[in-house]
């Protein structure tokens, strides 16, 4: 938990943080929380004790994930705006509760910094992982803190809760599923490279959105799973290619993928539609993409965002594209390797 | 969660954590726990989807807490053999549990490699934590996994749980509050103590158990709380006068403690005992300080380990150090700064 073994720059960060997280108009030593969904508090003892001590609603079960987000590898500081790293720190996480159709509770920050790094920067970066936070009704409940020899170092944990026994599973999927995508994909990994290619310049934030400030699909998950419609589902952060490949092999069958039928993400100015293959094995675009059983109708658009049919699932445990001239041919999973510095 | 950015070597070793994790005659499909306290699996669903699902036992409230374990700041690989790192990193998490008084029910683990490290190495540092890990009943369940930049890179995640309302705080004690703490102290500074001295020389594990093998207090944490003993209570990860000042604070209230009850842990061959400012600031015993009001009796063993009341709490919000010869002074938090490479 939030310990005091930093310089006091970062015991005053602390307090910061706690503060920040605390929402307004609530005692200090009453805990820290508010939830949107669940009229009691959630969290019922936050930063500044051994553990959180979380409220579950009654008949629900816990979900629990944890995603790096470390510099070098996920972020590049030179690429990536504080605000932007915050952000996409906790979307991370956000996006698992949302492969699972499950309501986000509580996140748990551990923050490792370097020495000579700017009070504003982590400030930056705080306001806008609490702010995101926020907007999902999720209290950050505590973590830790360290001194980090190299780099920026986050890793976040979301916890959540979905109602017993409907957690949407990556295991469900069945010969004859048909296979569905939120949004649009390879958006995320345009923009890397674009960066990659010309990486003294600055890319406008706002023409490659779902890189710079990608939005979990948690309303989505959530009524998914209120209608029971996915047998399977999972978010693309890896990229189609390898997330398809996650969810076919633990549910023991293969697919058929349309690569006409791919909803490809516009970037840039003048928005272009970004090449197949970013589509394809691009990660980060933090959508969701899963399976239904060919008797259930699927709207196209759910919770504001389009919803595509891009496949079906087959017996066979191959993942098969079929290109424009109707050619089939193996899709490798050929997911989003991260950068490096 | 576990993801797939890694090399093939990575890829290969999550199957291997999988496989580890796994308690054995298990169906793979069908999740992967085993509780000592509850009947049924506490996971349900563990390394291989978006999130782990984790059942809840009715009536009581979830603890989260969160440690890292960097390399050059928790532990050094030429000081620490792999074994001792994949101990002391779950102990971590397993002892700000205990500090609550909670069960522990399963570990995630966020693990940053870098590219150069040997296979072995991480075999050795998995096998611990997960022998640990099941030694308490705790299910590893998931976590994620990433290339680093530069060195070992862990955090570990420990979810617990604790009947409704009876976790204890840091909070919660009162002026005229008895002082307790468990085992010895000063243990695992000597040894650090020890090895900052001589670099070169390997320390005999044995000698400093409480530094190579610290033994997370669950199962006294469970029966204080279960007796309904302790006021407050926190673990001394950060050191005693450091600890102390974290309850008293959270609490509102000061402390007296009298230098001669403190206990002291015996390192080296021959067994001697520590030096008073390693027992005072010396962190990362891991041992549980409480506080007890005066009326209840706190017996002097517990769960097989010693319990010695060091002091009482006071109205005034100082921490006083009483010595040998009955002279008060401030005792400022000084609490353990980790080594730098």
């Amino acid at each position: 938990m939030i310990s005091f073994d930093v310089p006091l720059a970062e015991k005053a960060l602390i307090a910061e943080i706690r503060r920040m997280a605390m929402p307004s108009g609530q005692r200090r030593r009453a805990g820290i929380s508010v939830r949107i969904t669940h009229s009691a508090p959630a969290v019922l003892t936050g930063i500044g004790d051994d553990c959180a001590v979380l409220r579950v609603p009654p008949d629900h079960q816990m979900l629990v994930t944890t995603d790096f987000s470390l510099e070098g590898v996920h972020f590049r500081r030179d690429w990536h705006p504080a605000e932007v790293v915050g952000h996409r720190c906790l979307t991370r996480g956000l996006s698992d509760i949302a492969a699972m159709g499950g309501e986000p509770l509580a996140a748990f920050l551990s923050l490792a910094l370097p020495r000579d790094l700017s009070q504003t920067w982590v400030r930056r970066f705080t306001h806008a992982l609490i702010g995101l936070a926020k907007q999902f009704g999720v209290t950050l409940g505590g973590g830790d803190t360290a001194e980090s020899p190299n780099g920026i170092l986050a890793d976040i944990i979301v916890v959540g809760t979905v109602p017993k026994g409907k957690a949407v599973l990556r295991s469900g999927a069945s010969a004859g599923d048909r296979i569905f995508v939120s949004g649009q994909l390879g958006g995320s990994a345009a923009a890397l490279w674009q960066m990659r290619k010309k990486p003294k310049t600055k890319l406008n934030v706002r023409e490659y959105p779902r890189h710079f400030r990608p939005q979990p699909r948690i309303e989505l998950g959530r009524i998914l799973r209120e209608r029971g419609l996915p047998s399977a589902m999972i978010d693309t952060s890896d990229g189609l290619s390898t997330d398809l490949a996650h969810l076919c092999e633990e549910s023991g069958v293969g697919a058929e993928v349309e690569a006409e039928l791919i909803p490809r993400a516009s970037v840039g100015k003048p928005a272009r539609e970004v090449d197949i293959e970013f589509a394809l094995h691009g990660g980060e675009d933090y959508e969701l993409l899963f399976t239904a059983p060919a008797t259930r109708r699927v709207p196209s658009r759910m919770a504001g965002v389009p919803i595509t049919q891009i496949g079906h699932i087959t017996r066979r445990r191959k993942i098969l594209l079929m290109d424009r001239a109707g050619i089939r041919r193996e899709l490798q999973p050929r997911g989003w390797e991260h950068f490096r510095r």
